[in-house]
């Protein structure tokens, strides 16, 4: 249920079309469906600005699917992250037009057509083995209406190819680092640019990462001010707040 | 110096006031003082949005008041964190009109009188021992610019609380979460909101709080999208980054 | 051996059926039998109210079906769990009753009928991943004799979805609640309740939630008070226990 | 607000000596008082059978007394947990009737006198450098109506001291087990018993216990079934939970 | 080399069938050899009273046969730990008189026959669980000439299984326990003794026993005397330490 | 209550001067006294070989004052350990025969004197700073009956000073072996005796020795077997288990 | 590109064969290359001696010839570390002069032949299964030009099969010291040696060796000065700054 | 005894002025000193090329003059860390000439003046708070003979305060850098030097620093060669193996 499906509504009493308690009644019964196993979330549109996303592990192909048509039925695009790619193939069975980013794990269904995807969200990678995470942010941010622009692989220990790009980075709303090892690129980017960056570290290292520990208390610990930091390998999350903020640079937001 | 500054250098220049040599030479020589013991980053304001701030743990009273006093120099708004009583007295001493916030332990010196605060950041406690660090995001978001709310001890487990003020809180631009113990309001928060939400731990709590690793570890866990985190106890960067989206909503970013 | 068995006993020997010593023997050889690689502790059903529990991993197939046997011979109601599939195929060819719960991997056996289940236990889920962890403890509540009613993925992103079923979670003598990634809504359900909130932390999530760390250090430091916690993914500790008290509410304890 | 002061309400009500729409705004207005600086929660004895306990630590002596007038002014009994002695003397100084147990750190003031205190906790300490927690339980645990035995220093290197109390601690209708070094105890009494054990693990000990780490992983992890666990040094949950059960028992549940 | 080979030597040369400088050649030549993956240490019977082990894991087939057969040719008992069923299979076809324990995982080949395994080493476990650590010990300290009971299954939520074996138990000279969950067993035994307790924690157990480090921290912290600890799930420890015991306690030591 | 006084006892009985019953009461009634604070247990020394041993921290001085006479009366030589300078004057104003060890922190009494201290138990230090430790491991171990010699300061760095004193730790039943920082000492010293080694790791080391978890790990690891481990700075629990096996090895045990 | 490769360029210019437009568009473009998945630094040898290695793990053996081969076309010596067979297998069928070490899992290709290897690097293993990690080690030293020597299986419990080695060790410019479960050896052999010592920890062990944490701060906490630690069996790393240490030995450094 | 005191002790044995036996035991009762609660390892000038460093805390000041005294006989430089103001005043009194670092806390006596200092050793801090840290590492490498540049505060987050000193570092034999917070800064230094980089955490920084773990898991996760780590803190480990290196690169090694 989109913020328009809550206006129409209201207009349909408005006009004498719906009563009152009809239409408190439909609001009511929307904010979420019982499906027993879950608790589709139709009311999050409208209170955090996107649907429902399906987080895959743990639930069954057929779980994930049901889920999955619930909130096509609601009219709203559908992104469905860590997914293995038997959940994607039971998903296109049964819905075509969903598309597989097989790097990223991502299932996506675009209802919606966005006229055109605005502003600019910036993921940067620091090695090669970072990017299912890199991939997943990208997804994201795109799903949510954000042009998005990738450079990967310009970890620290080699900055020319990070400063080669310092032009294209300065001109994002808010910038996505993704580093696995020692974490140290968001430090680096923090200081270069003036929009918030949202750090995500990842598992990839050697034994003393501890499965990204490592990356993410240098991330904590980032003596860059303006670097926020979320969980380790959850791309998702750094897309998402990404596209949060590059829509409140381009559209503004409630408080102005 | 100040994206002002370097504009009337380049239009010397311009102008034939003042040779390209010489421009680059003075440009070059600007970014950094060296104190001996410290590197004065006046290049920051430029590149970053805002001037370097002062923390002040392990650094001695009369190292303090130099770099205060180079940064005052520099003609921007000056602010020092985790400021024991000592060093503020050693500044007032110095610079009358220091002022110091008690509860955050804050010294901040305006220069640049802000015509109007914009916007509106949104400060949330979930209790009354959170305050010095939520009092410390506050002050940090206001020298940056920011119209800044508090709402105080509204933790989850009385949440007619917090729901209260759900309105208030859905006209923030960008909302700081400063919460110990078991740390679950961002994720609240979080679901209410459609902006980003900053979440702050802070080391209040008993014995497993671990000096407020739990919190932490329940942030950035957290099920509610658009919530990152930054470190324990870290009220700055909280305010900090709250501001910059606060900025990004109100003016624009680079990107359009 | 329950508690009928040994007043039967006792009256035996009232009545002179039986010496005193013979009484004293039967007792003191009853409470465990040794097999060798275990000792069935035939006792802890009059100790504890309830009788031994089988845990699987680490045990052959085989001797599971041991210690079922002698379980089942005793004449109480049998509860294994963590039984991958292949165990229950062994336990089935022996012991054709028994019940498997695939979600839970629990397999039981009822001898004793309960005339009628009594009370009510509430387990509550924040998310659809969590449903292992949460259908063990449902049956385990069974088992032992508790009405039990499930409301499965309404985690506190979500608020309206727990909200919604508030007035049933109120109606419970004891509330189990489930829940993965940052385990906030022990806190917010025990802020709802007058009895006791037995949290369950499960292992579900992104990399910085430790294999279920993060939610069992979020349930420990809750704010809300009433919340007790046990193992990471113990779900059958969740149910014995609020089975526990569910009949101390019903039937009343030994102080009164 | 205690349930009978609602019950007063609705009836007048009912009797028409109030019209719906005052009775509805003075509910709205009942729930939470805003200090600033905290948000007293006068619902909670409502929800949860309980008033708001006064968490000392991070709490100005002045902000104490403050938050602990208003829950007296609401009827209340008082609980003020973790107060140094500086913080008693302010209190007392304001409510002369407040009571300070010194090992305990607990403030309490009593004013609806509980005709007679109910039912059984009994509270066992493992070592006698645990008192403080234990004494915190006990507290709690009176001030919210139960009858309350203790048994300490009994811990599990010389078992006979333990099993001579046995009988004793057969007849409560919950216990609470406060033990530090390896936290054992409840597993050994959790054998013993047929109700809840509430496990409180405290930060006595050598250096690998960890600030009580060690007893903490030790009743997470207990063998014995109706054990759960709060966190380190929190007598206070020990005590209240006790206390919920130990009601519960002696005068039913919700659910019957 | 065992101590018996060197006395051999010895006299040789004071029979003067030997030259000093051969002596000496052969002594030095002796303590260890070079096989380029590994140095063979025949010099540790002569000094620690038991010769080499082989801990297999991370070495193939072919290097543990190698080495297998150089501490045969030495003469002594050869023991092999952690030893795959594929490695047994290699060994076996090289060394037809290789015993396996497919439960504890160990090779043994026993060359001098010890006339009369002396004295009693007990070895206790908390549940079957914890059986495949508990045999590692067994053969260990058998084959270092130890007399061995094993009692197994006995943890502390059944009291009465452990006193019902306690006799048993007060006539070793040291015992071995092993238990994992909670591991609160050694310090229960510990108190019912007065030889060394030598704990053993493993790796069984739910989700916050992190593989064993609650019941390592738990024997760490016991609060009964005389209890040391070894590696988690290290039985072979477990059983060497006590077989060196029980050898002084019968055949006392070098002080005397 | 010491094995003797149990002897005497028990022949009373079989020369008729006391009654069966008589004797069973007086058992019975002797195995703990109830101070309240604490449950003081003389049958200790009957179970265990040694009188219980009073651990100060968390106790007032005057319990420990109380405690210290109940285990005089009984007749037994008596240590507390962890003892600072204020309780050893509360101690020696009523005790005027206790002894202080500054070093070690230890207050000892003896009693019994023992005509000869027996065996032999080596207490080897990496370093000067390990002191306290190894001194409270001498104490309790001369107090227990054993001959002590101390080598202190033999860090592996400088191997030489270590196999300099080889053949002097060669000849002890037992080696204590205390050593903070990597707390490589017990490794070597393993393999250089055939006797049990008691490692005991100290918090003494820089930041990422974090009080001691560094060599606490190194020891559980060791390679050299015979090696066990207790907990960080618990130097009387390393003299206590030294002490256990000295006088198995000069005594003999209970399995000959 | 190579330090000769930039002379040849700069000498073309002073020979007026390149212009110092083009030769400053080829500096400028030659120090990376943008493959869209990754950036290959060709500055890299230039600035720290030795080209960019590849990094196995997380990348597609497509991705690795790619990177491969631009390597390759450079004219460095390449070296890929943990590459699985299969990765091996696609370079093989592209480059056949590929060698493969399975032990050390790396990729070599040599294309500057060294006309001598220079120096002396020892490298020295606590146990054989620590060899993957010191072949790693041995591996890189030689391909970046060292002589090496390896001596294995050496750890502490034996320490004559270390000193028997220790003319060979003092003969390094540096020693590579590689060992897991204690990880003992480094503070020893630093304490034999004038040179820097480089310890590498590996993941070989019981339980609490925590997958190399416990060898790990057994170096960090190294008594003997001179040792510095690497990644948990990051031989690599081992390897390559032994190699820089012993390069500067044998042809000096930059300073002198 | 330094090397050249070996040299004339053998040439007085060739010239006859010293019988072999003699030689043999001076050479053998020299290296170290049994001060009872010390040994003094005056070996270690020999096999480590400097003499051994006293590490202050945990000893008393008497303990620490009276090892300085017997260094200082010997005929060494001597150096003491971590020595409070009370240790130096204590040392002053009695070796006049003895310097104190305040801020590095180090306590040095030269007697061997070094005709001139040799190569060149960097030491790079990231902040000013790290001074103590790296003052520390200062002393100790000037004491050992190398010339010392200091370049402080210039962490990443203002990238280019380190570039304007990248010539003056690459002019360096061995680089220290020393960090707190996030602890970057070794990365970046790493990428732009041939020579290797020895990193320092410091324990600065908010929450979840730990304590240093954070910079020091960054420093190990290290992106660029050449990086190796010390323990938290220690800037004497870091001074010491620079000057190492720096020597080496100077005077060349034992292998050429």
């Amino acid at each position: 249920m989109k913020p328009t499906d809550i206006k129409n509504l209201l207009e349909a009493v408005e006009k004498g079309e719906l009563s009152a308690t009809d239409a408190l009644g439909r609001l009511k019964s929307l904010p979420f469906e019982d499906l027993g196993f879950a608790h589709v979330d139709h009311h999050r549109h409208l209170r955090c600005g996107f649907a429902e996303v399906i987080f895959c592990p743990g639930k069954t192909a057929q779980q994930i699917c049901e889920i999955f048509e619930r909130l096509l039925v609601s009219g709203t695009n559908v992104l469905a992250t860590r997914a293995e790619p038997g959940v994607y193939k039971a998903i296109l069975a049964r819905f075509p037009r969903a598309q597989y980013n097989e790097t990223a794990r991502t299932i996506t269904l675009v209802q919606e057509d966005p006229a055109k995807l605005i502003g600019q969200v910036v993921i940067v990678s620091a090695g090669t083995s970072d990017l299912p995470v890199a991939e997943e942010a990208s997804e994201t941010a795109q799903i949510m209406g954000s042009k998005v622009q990738t450079i990967y692989d310009v970890g620290v220990a080699g900055l020319h190819r990070l400063l080669g790009h310092s032009e294209q980075i300065q001109q994002a709303n808010a910038v996505v680092v993704v580093a696995g090892m020692e974490g140290a690129l968001p430090s680096v980017v923090g200081g270069l640019v003036a929009v918030p960056v949202i750090a995500v570290p990842t598992s990839i290292g050697y034994g003393a990462s501890f499965g990204g520990v490592a990356p993410l208390l240098t991330m904590l610990n980032s003596c860059a001010s303006g670097v926020t930091v979320v969980n380790i390998d959850n791309g998702f999350a750094g897309g998402y707040t990404a596209a949060l903020i590059n829509r409140l640079a381009v559209e503004g937001g409630p408080a102005k």
